[in-house]
């Protein structure tokens, strides 16, 4: 089969490489449907992620169509059009049982880790993917809803849900500042929606993003390179500060945003990848009874946002902006790299 | 009356002193039947608090017998004996409102800021007191718990309850470890045994205390000191660390103890005051899906608490190491600034 091969620092290709074969009898293998990029294969590719190594496929999203089970899978079958989680839960550890499956416990992969795909194990962009714990790991995927809109659920949705909205503890009524209107920070906008804030403000530096941000569900934007953007979002707020900061980028600077607009009694979810640690000033914010968040996705609400995608009150397309064949994978990953000019968001790799 | 009053760093005298008067409809004035001596005070005394200006009255703690009400005050009579919050709540802004009485935005004292008693206005250490927006700040003492019970329930239980513990979010079955088994982390673990934790470690460098902890409700204690004092919690929680870490300490190195105890999916409760800020180490921890909670008591849970001591559900006398009469005050800070000679925890002052 094709694959999209890293390389080491800066090299990846479209390889032939061996098709994937049955491993565990909790396995599926799929045919992938569509895939897409994410920011972080974008880190691994700088070198920023060490464990992944030169031979690793990469990806970790994907619909696929099940073409082969292992012996133990009971509750699919081949020619089932599956979601692929970018976690991997194996159900059975004390973490899976408690919807933890960011720190699944199994040994496949790395222990007490649950992303795998395109990390410690061969990915999903390529054309046949081997799925380890198949039956806690995919959605099936209903025919109301589209492949290409079942990868924006593969991550990218329930990780803005989850430990932006979810973690955030946003509630109805609530001002929301998100941090950084990249696709995870619209995927936050877009599912804190469901809980009926009262405003949800997008920050960025890009008043692009910020317009763009608007289609998602953002009630106010604020130019953070605004000298006094501080203030034009406090105005939003009664001069009180907003109920719950979402980081969304991953860098000090974006966090200490959230410090400073946070009201007391609020959340700060970190939802950014970060790269360095950052100063809390607990001098001043023991007293702040703020609470801090922070994780990787667990999925664990990948089937309840299923249902609201199914149900149309949920748009996925809306954080498509550039569709490719899988083949094609090499171009797609250089649209994605420029968003800055390409205004990618999300680019879908579909088979032909 | 005679009061003990702050005279710049360092110095302090149980002075003559005008009694205090109605200012305000929602006042009450109390006659002190027990007050007490807090950590706060000590810092106070250091000139860590520059907001306490020379010539205040201190103590934020106390219980008192009402003398004189405002006209505004309906549900207190003269002759009530009540037990005083160290935080002044008045009822009616944004954060009373939602119980976060902590951040009080009433100009009293200062706006957002709900512990003004020997703060910001005069305390309790003295023979009379003027009460603040009383009704929503003092409650009813039942006849069958003690003024001294009394005085552990104005600001030591309910910190470490809600800051430690439901901030914490200590579940049935938790293990929870407890940095710091002074008076607030002792609060702290009596108050999560009504949560039903499966285990609660005391941590401390003081071998005595940790012994003392037990009496607490500790089932575990790791002297702080021991080299392997982190394996010896992770031996207590099949290796995977704990639920909850509450840091009842203040100090870099007892957050950092926390952070390096905590399992996936749990929380640090930060209970301490701290005076310079951490380091956050979010390149590793963005992933670790913990929580992180502070804040300034809201006494909110007074009542409960109160309820529980009435009901023999919570014993407060277990923390009161020492008494002495309201005169004898002097020297009682002297026993309360030498706890590790003295042993002391809280020291009771009663009025004759």
């Amino acid at each position: 089969m094709k694959a999209l091969v890293y390389h080491g620092p800066g090299k990846k290709s479209w390889d032939d490489v061996p098709d994937p074969k049955i491993l565990e009898p909790t396995d599926v293998i799929v045919k992938t449907d569509a895939t897409t990029i994410c920011g972080t294969d974008l880190h691994i590719l700088k070198g920023d992620v060490p464990a992944v190594t030169p031979g690793r496929i990469l990806g970790h999203e994907g619909v696929g169509t099940i073409t082969e089970i292992g012996d133990a899978v009971t509750t699919l079958k081949v020619g089932d059009q599956v979601i692929l989680s970018c976690v991997s839960a194996c159900g059975k550890c004390i973490y899976c049982k408690q919807g933890v499956y960011s720190h699944c416990q199994a040994p496949e992969g790395a222990p007490g880790i649950g992303w795998i795909f395109g990390h410690l194990i061969d990915g999903t962009q390529a054309e046949y993917v081997r799925v380890p714990f198949a039956e806690n790991s995919v959605y099936k995927l209903p025919e109301t809803v589209s492949p290409e809109q079942g990868v924006i659920l593969s991550d990218i949705l329930p990780t803005g849900h989850e430990i932006g909205v979810q973690y955030g503890n946003v509630k109805a009524g609530d001002v929301v500042a998100v941090v950084g209107a990249g696709p995870v920070g619209l995927a936050a906008i877009a599912t804190s929606k469901l809980y009926g804030p009262s405003k949800v403000v997008a920050l960025d530096l890009d008043a692009n993003r910020i317009e763009q941000a608007r289609k998602f569900g953002a009630t106010d934007g604020v130019l953070s390179s605004d000298p006094d953007w501080k203030d034009q979002v406090l105005a939003l707020t009664d001069g009180l500060g907003v109920d719950v900061a979402i980081e969304a980028v991953g860098i000090p600077a974006t966090w200490q945003m959230c410090v400073d607009l946070i009201r007391p009694a609020g959340t700060i979810a970190n939802v950014g990848v970060h790269g360095t640690s950052v100063e809390l000033a607990l001098q001043d914010l023991w007293i702040s009874n703020i609470d801090i968040s922070m994780g990787l996705v667990n999925t664990n609400t990948l089937g309840t946002l299923l249902k609201m995608v199914a149900s149309r009150q949920l748009d996925p397309d809306v954080f498509i902006s550039h569709r490719f064949a899988l083949g094609d994978i090499m171009e797609a990953y250089e649209v994605f790299e420029n968003a800055a000019e390409t205004k990618a968001l999300k680019v879908i790799l579909a088979a032909g």
